[in-house]
């Protein structure tokens, strides 16, 4: 009986990891969509391409090495004798392959953002090579430091310095946004952002219902990233903790809406 | 022993609504892309800011005011300080802020049906101010009669008068309706719909792949909607409810896609 | 407490299927928008009226005949007055009516495959037509050979000739393509395809925004679609089967467009 209690307990948890990953992977098409949204139409298909392959580069990569490097373990064998991803010595409260599952799609969406920061300016080839780089290397690595415990360099944990990170705000967001500002960095604005005076030229994005459509997917994607990151949900507290994330992702979403269009207003008060 | 089934029940029941809740979210990107897809390309833009911002306005509005008038409670404060949201006498039987959750997209629900009414000929910040009143304080003070069970003016309880609603047929869809008729009789009808001696003008859609999205949004989004509002799916009975009100919302669905088809068929039998 | 076991499991098995049911009909958005994405742009609005109405028309016949001559059964009647679908004898484990939804997204699935195939050159009706014998008839009765069990024609039975189906391939996706195929070489190939001396001719989409958006649909609803069809979550065993099926759906998408990207670049270097 207890036994039962503890499968089922086991069932719901590996089940809301992969109904949350699943709306991680769906945020690629959030992405996608807004970014195809705002470029100019000359770069749409350039920056579908580099979204749809990311995702498949982290994917890909996540699998051959970066999972190991950030928790140890051999995924690329057991993804393929299908006997799921190789247990720690507790034994597992889920699937050990829903851990997987949820993890890569993280990797995904810090990728995602440099695909967003370097749009129409990096050839497609270009971009991909780094994805192998970020997804296999630089993302487990610091990865691996966090979540995953390991000392730094073997000289500290960053878990003794008083690191706490919930749903990656560090490991996928800033870890993203740095590696998105390094390619800024070296890519410079895009042709005629800027006049010779130093005047800001406004680059309108060409579609807007895409972007719409994929500030609506990112929206819905949100309540897998956060929800998902309490990491169960089998309990009372641990489901409370969940329905809080879920309101309170949503009143975030919705408030930052308020705040931009407010902030719209006041300063292009005459066109809208 | 118990204490564990309790735990487990009230843990697949709180996710069942924050999955649902997550469904009925996604049709407010159903309602953009469908109007979207079907006003004229000039108003595109002007239908998209509404669709997202109507759904800003919704949630914030019923959580500073909304559910407080709706069922009682201090939502406001729940949410910053994390603790969810105020539970009555009964215990619990799923978390306090799944059911915020799932109550707040109703709301932009009823909302958005005003939206697609009155599309193309109301400005954005009188829509917004509208959508202000509806969600904070007509959509709940008539949830208060309603689900709320509070009398009406302290007179009578709709209750006692035989009054049912599930999933919102009348609190929801009616309320949503009503709102949206006293906009179109306010507005009018577009410039040039009507010709001076009454005949009807078609104003054909501009970009029907957006709207047929929007209609696949819907239809995958209902199933939140109505399969959420059995309100419990952690034993034999609740399950069968919530899956017959999948499977008839599904059929429902098709069955309206086929006789629509057969009426277009005898009526515009010339041009499909 | 056995039985509030029971219960809890029969609970979670139903709410798996109708979560996983509901991403196989969100396939259908997808196909809809990958074959909108690449007609030409006059064909996008038929083909687009070709997806939501075959999936109608799958379900409707599904519900009057099709499920009961695959697995025998009176749907029709159970769905209107709500008892859910007949159960066999042995006792369900989870609602019948999930498995009808379940079962029902499938044949549309199968028949989407058909609609992709004959795009741009078969006549609505006359797809539709076909679309009725299809779901109504024949992949019910391929459908009674295999999952169903019953023997071909009364003579033997595919199952003692070791034929095994894990989620479709055979059911679905070659049924689908064998009709696919039979109408293929019935309506030949698009007008202009190919040159006099035998020259390929390349029709290039029209949208390539809308075929990666139905890209990404189809990723997320393969989720549903293979782990769906283990057809059981509620314990260690089958819940880290559907996660395994997560995972790998995950990594066989990714590797299949790793692969296409390679070969594109192969095949196509001077334009990439």
């Amino acid at each position: 009986m207890e036994n039962d209690i503890f499968q089922l307990q086991y069932a719901l948890d590996t089940f809301y990891f992969l109904v949350c990953g699943a709306l991680v992977m769906w945020m690629a098409a959030g992405f996608a969509m807004l970014e195809a949204g705002l470029v100019r139409s000359k770069n749409t298909v350039e920056i579908l391409t580099k979204n749809v392959t990311l995702f498949a580069v982290a994917c890909i990569m996540y699998m051959v090495c970066g999972y190991s490097i950030m928790y140890g373990g051999d995924i690329l064998l057991s993804s393929i004798t299908g006997s799921g991803v190789v247990e720690g010595e507790d034994p597992a409260t889920y699937a050990p392959s829903a851990d997987f599952f949820f993890q890569v799609v993280f990797v995904a969406t810090a990728m995602s953002i440099v695909s967003g920061a370097v749009a129409e300016r990096m050839k497609l080839f270009a971009f991909l090579a780094f994805a192998v780089v970020m997804t296999g290397f630089i993302y487990p690595m610091e990865g691996s430091w966090t979540w995953g415990g390991n000392p730094v360099f073997g000289m500290y944990t960053l878990g003794d310095l008083g690191f706490l990170d919930f749903a990656g705000s560090g490991i996928v967001h800033m870890a993203g946004a740095a590696a998105a500002l390094a390619g800024v960095m070296l890519v410079g604005a895009r042709k005629g952002k800027y006049g010779a005076n130093g005047s800001i030229n406004a680059i309108p994005g060409a579609n807007l219902p895409l972007a719409t459509l994929g500030t609506f997917i990112l929206w819905l994607g949100w309540f897998g990233f956060n929800g998902g990151s309490v990491l169960a949900t089998a309990s009372v507290d641990s489901a409370n903790a969940v329905a809080v994330v879920f309101m309170n992702t949503n009143l975030a979403a919705a408030g930052g809406c308020i705040a931009a269009l407010l902030v719209a207003k006041m300063l292009f008060a005459r066109r809208i």
